[in-house]
């Protein structure tokens, strides 16, 4: 992939904006990140995980990122620092800094005369712009997105293809939308009336704040009648689906395929597992951490790291297993019978 | 959210479409809903659930919808009704009514000369639709839409932005699509053959009946060999996959991140919750409702609440007694011994 | 659905091509294929599963497909063979074949001077090809697609309508993918630095082998240093996740809504069923089976099958059992101490 064109660095302009310690020639020349397994020349690597330490090694990385206690593990160029996963993302996004909106816009594209569309955004082929929505300064609007009307978007933000928002979204600045990403579309709200379900209109927005990036294929609901509000900072991956009304606190981040019901508030700085769920209603507290295939049913009011996913087996075994549990609560009642016996004197029973 | 203009209605007229006793001024006027917690002037709001009973005191709603039980809770002007949830739901459907299609094709929209377009119905931007489509009165075919060849379309189907719609399927009217749909892809359907997947072509459709909702994201498989099919008044929730040769019944409602696997047949009005999933060939009879999280590996052939989810807790104690799930049947081995030796007369033992 | 054009064939020129014994009437023309329920003239229907045998003799199908064991329980024109499920799909194959690319470009179509696109590859309306991308011979990229800049594909790939493919990626021969599909977005890489995630760059590419179906709305993410690797012959139905650096083994199946983190290598031949989850970094070895809903929490390093689902039952049976689920520590802990009380001499207690 062509990001830009190739800069490269020495290791010590490197160290002047990063920090860290140099050990080996500061003058060698870097221009690429790579793994320690398949790095080449002008390439730093980094050794974040004690088990892959047998590859320093071998690797044939121009210099390495390393922390205090790998500080002598090599004899190759290298940055010593407190936390080389970090250091390298730096460095890393230092070569491969994200492509800039190239200012135009497309011949193909459909955008509506009332909407506002800065000079230096550049809109891509086939996306159409919605009535009234404004577009900040360097957005990049990806080809094939369709942008609603009365949509907001700030400055620098990044809508890959094919993306969708419906009328009225607000989103901030410096956001990424990656392809496949639906916001505003209606809420699930439906009322059973006389044997049928009736549609509740879904008149909130999605608001989403600054610094935020959602994974492809994620879904984010309008609310019902207030708004669906992510804050600033927070990071979905893909295939996410949060429901109406939710708000999600500044910086948490949660991994794909995790489903959150209507009207739940989760806290600031939360981490949460992949395929995970939330049921409606409830509150999750700041830093709280929940673990991959767990579903939440009960507010959490503080932080902790909290699972319920069934630990698996081979096949023979779960099947032996699993059909105990659906006599648990005789068993425990039986445990309960024994331990009364055992207590009642023996002989008075004689 | 622009949804065509903002009228008004006094209480009185409202109460006269929708029933109810009025209570207070019946003249005031309500241009929209709101929730207690933010409502102003012109505002009526409802109260469905107790424990938001004390937002009734601070509310400025201009009337509010309650209950019986509520009558007297409150000195605003409102509407006592039976179920006032329903009831919002009909206000909120009276002044926010459903965008109407804006007859006319636009320019740039790629439509197959032997498509059949009603006269009223509306095609956005970028939207293409293929050859012997019919699309019906008054529906709405959004932005950049893709709708395949002999796809049949009923009255005012409301097709959101992005949509996809593979040949030969059958939507029919009132439907509602939200972006991302994707409607008659493949079946899962392979056989394995000296080592290598055969391909099992899927030549059904997908058949889908009146007044359905179909959340973002969601998609619905061709049928192998027959059609899958989705009766009337059923909806779906987003990230929702059914599989090909499902029936889901009429007036069935699925939340999000749902699977249900090849040839299941789901009643009428069963309610299933998020991200569980049914196993393939089952059947499920009307009126089931599956908890969120769950897995149906059996048919189940009465109505009643089935749920299988592993309750979460705080990881440490998880751990604890997760580490024991694996040795269940062990346990309740040990715990019939113990029975057994109980039961045997201790003194014949010694 | 019209594929091509119906062609028919005799028993006799079906076997000659994939042999089987024919028992009754050879010149029996077939044209279609259909289910033993709903089969009518010319249809040859198959028998692979024993529940279905009652269906033989009401069937109204010209011929049906079975397997040694039924040779004898209809008297219908019929093919004996070993594998009646696996030899439907060939003459379902051969009398639904797919549909070929009619060479050309739509006049919509933006498709970068610099991209090198077959003389007979079919670009549909509205769709973008990028710089420097590179169409194979008798490719179908569907409307709306958006193929990115320096992406390939190989020959005869099937890309249905609004699938996305981010800049670089490459594409085997003979892939289909599903709309909705995204190839190559960010994975999800952060780390995190004063309080703020840090965006780490993700450089490296997918790259997906020969022979690949790719279901709607499944969504690959690109490598974040080197690439995600999809091997040939793999089969990944609709809605799922895989994540950065993940490689998944040549002829591995994998059913839908199923997420797989980063970095997880799956063997060759794999099963997995729908919505279950692989934690990052795991190895699963060749031939291994996962259950539905299944979290597998530790690499997997011999063939089987593998299952950690919760049973589920009434709410009712569920909630007693569930809440014991929760001690069942305790429980062990319980049933340890009677044990030991009932090993302990009595009478030295008294």
């Amino acid at each position: 992939m062509i990001r830009g064109e190739r800069k490269s660095y020495s290791l010590r302009e490197i160290s002047e904006r990063f920090g860290g310690e140099i050990i080996g020639d500061p003058d060698v020349r870097i221009c690429r990140v790579a793994t320690l397994e398949n790095a080449g020349p002008g390439a730093i690597a980094f050794l974040a995980n004690e088990r892959y330490r047998q590859q320093l090694n071998s690797t044939r990385a121009a210099a390495v990122i390393v922390g205090e206690s790998m500080r002598d593990a090599t004899g190759l160029p290298r940055v010593v620092c407190r936390d080389p996963y970090t250091y390298f993302a730096r460095v890393s996004g230092l070569l491969n800094p994200p492509r800039q909106a190239q200012p135009g816009r497309h011949a193909t594209a459909v955008i509506d005369a009332s909407a506002v569309v800065a000079e230096d955004a550049e809109v891509g082929p086939l996306a159409v712009i919605g009535r009234n929505a404004r577009i900040g300064a360097r957005c990049l609007v990806g080809a094939g997105c369709v942008i609603g009307h009365d949509v907001t978007l700030g400055e620098e933000v990044c809508v890959n293809a094919n993306v969708t928002i419906y009328d009225g979204c607000q989103i901030g600045s410096r956001v990424i939308l990656h392809s496949g990403v639906v916001i505003g579309a209606d809420g699930f709200g439906i009322a059973m009336a006389d044997g049928r379900w009736l549609k509740v209109p879904q008149i909130g927005r999605v608001v989403i704040g600054n610094d935020v990036e959602i994974g492809a294929n994620t879904t984010i609901d309008r609310g019902a009648i207030d708004d669906t509000v992510i804050e600033d900072g927070v990071k979905l991956d893909n295939q996410i689906q949060i429901a109406h009304n939710v708000r999600i606190g500044a910086h948490t981040a949660i991994a794909a395929c995790t489903g959150v019901a209507g009207s739940v508030r989760i806290g600031r700085y939360c981490r949460i597992g992949g395929n995970s769920g939330i049921a409606g209603h409830l509150n999750i507290a700041d830093h709280v951490e929940i673990s991959a295939h767990t579903l939440i049913t009960k507010s959490i009011d503080r932080p902790g790291t909290y699972t319920g996913v069934y630990p698996f087996d081979a096949n023979r075994e779960w099947r032996r297993n699993a059909a105990q549990l659906r006599h648990l609560d005789d068993l425990a009642d039986r445990v309960r019978t024994l331990e009364q016996r055992l207590t009642q004197p023996r002989r008075s029973k004689s």
